[in-house]
């Protein structure tokens, strides 16, 4: 028997908000922070030590004692009593009229008053001599103990994405594991009869699927794992048993399907959803495209039911799809919030009860400002313009890749 | 005996044609296109047959024939002889009368005047009826053959980064092989007697070492395998050796050390250069920081000498070293031109003779203009400011990452 299926349409800032609320992060692990690169914190890390861990100079130059040898009205003088490089492990003391030749990083000396660089001091028969406005000047070329990180500061906080300057810090900070969310494992199947994979004939009325592989790239980018990408007929008892199939073996956090989501008697998706006991957020968009395109959950697992057409796989890719890999990733700020931009080219049509969505090209201008224009059909996009039925000279985009 | 060492000193901009002008991409490879993500096309990718591959459907409707069965003032017949699936492959033909079923993306059978979406039909007795004013629409809902795409079109252009909108169509077109540029291998050395390895004990005067870290991550995030990542103290016999070991055995395609670059004592990196017979190319630059930075080639690797401190190091990388790996991956537009920001806080003070570069976060304001500011200090960046003496209103900004 076929199940009833009724309507439920959300727009599109709905229909982000309400997969938002379905999706929860996924578990804890703890990784080696070598592995962590774009991977998202669990927890708040909080500096174990100070940085720098004692004061140092931060010049090649001399450490001076509070009281030179001796001085006139124009230079004071110190003995030299030895050197401090970088690294060097033993705390050293200056007396008074003594100096150290010092390296940048190396540990201040126990009574130094300053560093002077190398470059205003002059040395004569194991002396240095030091004019004296050297030593009324307010640096005093010491960095402090913890003056770019003290003990308890924030580090990372949880909900974030570690980017390469979060690892410095935390490397730097003797961190060498760090508790981060699960990485999503997402499973893809494209539905659709007429779809033939690459390396077999292509017959007449045949199409190669490309959707496998866009996805499969997209996931990628998203630092998913797809775990799995297979291609299957119109036919809602194969469809069934291979999402049953999925489920059971391969335990997605995510299930993607593209194809059969029309009104149409091969549009089987929704059928086999309600049929495998789905619960649908929605099974329609006030977007074109778009339109027929379902989110639920099937057994706890989220299920986005995409169209077949590439170019809207794309789109809702990224407009839905995106986001809530954001979540499962477990990061707070999914990014991507709508921008301002100039649009160039003619005024577009759009629809005042549905966003239409187009692939864009944005970049930045002489004088600042972003501008975005339609995409070339074959041209890669950096943004989708979102065309809402209230234009005026600016319009609204998302950015999806980096600016030209 | 100690080598002389030249000052040859460049401009950023200067600095990153020599760079450029002595890198060349390194060697092809054919890899399947599962994999090619981000890699870089090496050579000219065109369509080896049309896209859509025969004349489809647009919508689920009616192929109508040419003639109807017959026709009143309002609505034709057709006289409903079978139904199309897509994925069909048998190509059919409607005789004049005739209707086909035909569902999006089906093989338009031969003899079909246009196809009429289900919604505008009527079903009675085994025909349909189409009001006229269907017949007369300029659009046929028919995609006809090759009007994505054409035999013989450019799908991905030789030195072009892969994007999964190019994975889809090369998929889609049925390629499963691509040739591309091979991966950039890059070693790193950080020099510094005071660094410690994580999980060793952190003695006085020492530090743990970030820029490790820092590297690896950078360098995964620009698509390179990052062999080794290897610490040694200032010690000019100890980095020549490691040095000869590095390229001897892993044969990288660029070389990076971070430290040793000052003028002190026991700044070695430069000696250690040109004691290898390296070349320089640079090991001056009128940029703030960086100032004392190398680059040159050591028997054909590319290597770059960057300061010790990690912020230098982060900032040079962008500017420098991220154009180069660009390079190497065969890309032909290394992206990231500067771009013009509106600077948020207090005017900045920039130095005549220098770049002064900052960290800084960039971000798109309501009116679409592009607005930077100051990074705080263990704050990530997605820009980098550039100073240059001769700033107005608006400043120089290359982007490294998304915007907030």
């Amino acid at each position: 028997m076929k199940p009833t299926i009724f309507h439920l349409e959300l727009s599109l800032a709905e229909a982000r908000t309400a997969i938002a609320e379905r999706i929860a992060p996924l578990e804890q692990e703890c990784i080696p922070l070598t592995e962590a690169l774009a991977r998202v914190c669990a927890a708040f890390v909080f500096a174990a030590r100070p940085s720098p861990s004692c004061d140092q100079s931060a010049r090649d130059g001399f450490a001076l004692a509070t009281q030179p040898l001796f001085a006139d009205q124009a230079v004071a003088a110190f003995h030299i009593s030895g050197e401090i490089a970088a690294g060097c492990t033993e705390q050293k003391r200056l007396a008074p009229g003594q100096a150290f030749r010092i390296m940048t990083g190396a540990a201040i000396p126990t009574g130094t008053a300053r560093v002077v660089p190398f470059e205003v001091c002059q040395e004569k028969d194991g002396k240095v001599l030091v004019p004296l406005a050297e030593l009324a000047r307010k640096q005093l070329h010491i960095r402090r103990q913890g003056c770019e990180v003290q003990t308890g500061q924030l580090l990372a906080a949880a909900r974030t994405r570690l980017l390469p300057d979060h690892l410095l810090l935390l490397a730097e900070n003797g961190c060498e594991e760090i508790v981060v969310h699960r990485q999503p494992r997402v499973a893809v199947i494209c539905t659709g009869t007429e779809l033939t994979q690459a390396g077999e004939p292509l017959l007449p009325g045949c199409k190669i699927s490309g959707n496998g592989a866009l996805l499969a790239a997209l996931l990628q980018t998203q630092h998913c794992t797809c775990i799995c990408c297979l291609t299957v007929e119109d036919n809602a008892e194969r469809i069934t048993a291979l999402i049953e199939q999925i489920i059971d073996r391969d335990q997605p956090d995510l299930l993607i399907s593209t194809g059969g989501m029309g009104p149409g008697t091969f549009d089987l998706t929704e059928q086999v959803f309600a049929r495998l006991g789905g619960v649908s957020v929605y099974n329609r968009l006030r977007v074109r495209p778009g339109r027929s395109t379902l989110f639920g959950l099937l057994d706890k697992v989220p299920f986005f039911g995409l169209p077949g057409p590439p170019p809207a796989v794309r789109l809702l890719f990224h407009e839905l799809v995106a986001p809530a890999i954001v979540r499962l990733h477990g990061e707070e700020h999914s990014g991507g919030m709508l921008k301002k931009a100039i649009l160039d080219g003619p005024a577009l049509l759009s629809q005042a009860d549905c966003t239409v969505l187009k692939g864009a090209v944005a970049r930045v201008d002489e004088e600042g400002r972003l501008r975005v224009r339609l995409a070339d059909r074959l041209e890669p996009l950096n943004a989708i313009l979102h065309l809402n039925g209230e234009e005026g000279e600016l319009v609204s985009v998302r950015l999806i890749g980096p600016l030209a």
